[in-house]
């Protein structure tokens, strides 16, 4: 396993020495909770599908400065010994919760919670971050294109254009995650135990002197997932009458074609998936597929489908690995409460002249609730920690930035259920190890539970996520009190 | 250091087996060149900065499949024990030609050649791809984000937003050699020997029950290195008079004040620096700096330079870090000839309705030729990997798109240098260790070999990338033969 204990911004490690410091000279030792949510849905959605969380259980249980990270932070001059020695036997100590990686999520609402020292909580910020918000922002993505897809195999082609080894390899699980059929990935295959898909490319046909001679070739060694590279030469002229005579070669000689077809690659895939189509419909190979890539998005897939292309299988490269529209999660990490050791919790808020920066303080938890007969979702609520709802009395919630609007939830109509389930407990991992498999699944059940008109790809309606009276109370005094 | 021999699509390893099943029993044993180039620079920069070399070579150098990765492919059911066998023991053994990282580059031409054995060529094509697309599209971005500073210093704080651990480790690094000053990522300092910097956040200032009180903590544990964060509360009510006051307090305890200043991290960047530089200098504090982030690109610190903000240091995130206008860079990996061994090359050309992506056939280098009075580019030449240039002769060269645009250089006004350097012989690393630091230095004299209109952000002039008379005329009679 990787020591990525300094995959921190240096500034995490000189607050780490200053409050260890303070500790030191001053007993003021303190426990903080940190959030960390984010503001606005990736690419437009409607919402995100949370992933990372097993990375990021895997670095805080990996987390210790070794001595080569003892010496390299000694070298830069910033940092005392006695903090050093500190260092050397540094664990994280705290409570980590979380929701559940594949779990739709909102703006606003705190998808993980710390807490546990200043010090502790202070040094995970980045790793956390980075971890978690590059993969939300991909399984995210994928939700989008799925979508699109509507029931469609979409196929994770994306590492060679991926942000670095990394991108490729978590990006394949994320995309896994929010929906993909499979991935090109090996090394993702190998590691998260999901399907990996791919044939040929261009050069396997330019090795060879024919077209037909490549195919065949091809065929003969792999007749149990034939899928033919059509676009090398000319795509309706060249590639599929020969993909055609390749299929009834290997029908005449008994192979029971299973998983066959053809890829398209290039040119507009509308109209030569619906010639193509034709062409192997007449021929007889009605279960032949068609799958397409080149420059694939959620866009382009729905319009492509609107326009009644016959493709069922999409691989999609670029704009999934990198979210090419929107290439980053913009989750933050902020301080909600403070306590001096053994004292009650002290709320902390983050002021902004713009309303929606202005952070909720004090230690959070999120209760979801449904629509007890169709089991669809209808809010988020976020409340303080020692709240809970009795979901046998009437439910009345409204929106924080514009209050008039309220809705009463009836007794039996609705149930409730918490969001963020423990991790870490004083340092020790408490949650279950979960498959990717196992995870698609679920995020899939969780975006059933949102009706089609949040899911939408452009201007989709938008969930709400409300504060409790008690939070929502707590957050205006603290702003009065401020200015 | 981590097995990467898996991070690959997995239809090169198929397409490997079937090359190797093809010499097993037809004796069909070839030979292949391959050329990487990418179309089009990344956001509509002029050129772009090559990066990511030494990656490559730690991965050409650790490629081998070990026990488990043949376990794993065994599994997928897709590969025959004979070619498991042979994955065993084998090992790159072709010939690498690269442009040095740090090499200024356009679109078309090889940054990478590899002549080898097609198998090995054919697999190590994903993860090349994936590490220079990556690598040399942060490079490009941060030299644009550098140019925009124009001589100020650019810190790379992307971590927390990288699209995972090594988008942001190998961001770092190629953001350092694209210009930046330092970076964050503590990770990328220890491994590439970089200066990180950073200080405090926002959670700092809250965790005392005044900002004064938190700036003096902090200035009297990091003298050296003094940059308070100022807009927690009110940067220029609260922020900026409280970190006066302190640099007023540490003058008088006779502390030299060397590396000291403020961070703007929200509000009208233009504005308040120039209050705040106003508040400064008015209380003595000529040299105190100021510094900003807050999801700056090059656009807006041209604009806010234009606007006379009073910045010296930017800080810049997601968007470097992710080159969030256009998070791709489009490296592609093409056949370019093969030969039955022992054979001369026969070229090989990708043909394709869309001109700019029909690929340049046969081995190839390329000349870069230079005004000899100003050592400025006057452009690139494609040839043939047999022909030379004498520069005591006159040099005629035309742009191939548009043959009638031609340019003859007088012998004595130009010079010549061959950009593609053996990088692997025959398996082996002949390729020098460099740092991050000379890298950077180096792609900063490139960057100097460019006229400022190459390097404008908008709409740059294009450097001519030609084809030598003999490349033309090769790749005329392929296509002509090819219709």
């Amino acid at each position: 396993m990787r020591n990525l204990t300094l995959l921190t911004d240096f500034y995490e490690l000189t607050m780490m020495q200053a409050y260890y410091h303070a500790e030191m000279t001053t007993g003021r030792k303190q426990l903080a909770a940190f959030d960390m949510f984010y503001r606005e849905n990736p690419c437009g959605n409607g919402y995100a599908v949370a992933a990372g969380l097993a990375q990021l259980i895997e670095y805080i249980n990996n987390l210790h400065f070794n001595e080569e990270d003892v010496a390299y932070l000694r070298s830069t001059g910033a940092f005392g010994e006695t903090f050093l020695e500190f260092l050397k036997t540094f664990r994280f100590t705290g409570d980590i919760h979380a929701v559940p990686e594949g779990t739709v999520v909102f703006p606003g609402e705190p998808l993980i919670r710390v807490t546990g020292t200043l010090i502790e909580g202070q040094l995970i910020e980045t790793a956390m971050l980075n971890i978690i918000n590059h993969q939300s922002l991909i399984a995210t993505k994928a939700a989008r294109v799925c979508w699109a897809a509507a029931g469609d195999r979409v196929l994770e082609f994306g590492l060679r254009r991926a942000q670095g080894p990394d991108a490729g390899l978590y990006g394949a699980r994320a995309a896994m995650i929010g929906g993909c059929a499979a991935t090109s990935n090996v090394l993702a295959g190998q590691l998260f135990d999901v399907p990996v898909r791919g044939t040929h490319a261009h050069s396997w046909i330019m090795s060879f002197d024919t077209e037909l001679e490549a195919f065949r070739y091809y065929a003969n060694l792999y007749p149990q997932a034939c899928i033919l590279l059509v676009d090398t030469y000319d795509t309706l002229r060249s590639g599929v009458p020969n993909a055609i005579q390749i299929f009834k070669e290997m029908r005449e000689k008994g192979v029971n074609l299973s998983q066959y077809g053809i890829r398209l690659d290039s040119g507009d895939l509308a109209y030569l998936s619906k010639m193509a189509r034709q062409m192997l419909d007449e021929a007889g190979f009605h279960d032949a597929f068609i799958s397409a890539s080149n420059d694939l998005d959620e866009y382009l897939i729905a319009e492509l489908k609107a326009q009644g292309a016959q493709i069922s299988v999409w691989g999609v490269g670029t704009h999934l690995i990198t979210s090419k529209e929107n290439p980053a999660f913009g989750g933050v990490y902020k301080l909600a409460a403070l306590s001096a050791k053994g004292q009650p919790w002290e709320p902390k808020i983050k002021i902004s002249e713009d309303p929606v920066k202005v952070t909720n303080p004090g230690v959070k938890k999120i209760f979801r609730l449904y629509d007890a007969d169709t089991g669809k979702m209808k809010a988020d609520l976020i409340t303080l920690a020692d709240e809970t709802i009795d979901d046998t009395n009437d439910l009345t919630i409204f929106d924080p930035m514009a209050t008039w609007k309220r809705m009463t939830l009836k007794a039996g109509t609705y149930t409730v259920r918490e969001l963020l389930m423990p991790v870490f407990e004083k340092g020790k991992c408490v949650y279950p190890e979960y498959t990717v498999t196992e995870i698609q699944k679920y995020a899939w059940d969780e975006q059933n539970t949102l009706w089609e008109e949040h899911k939408r790809l452009v201007r989709p309606q938008t969930m709400p996520v409300d504060l409790s009276q008690k939070l929502y109370n707590l957050k205006q005094s603290m702003i009065m009190n401020a200015r």
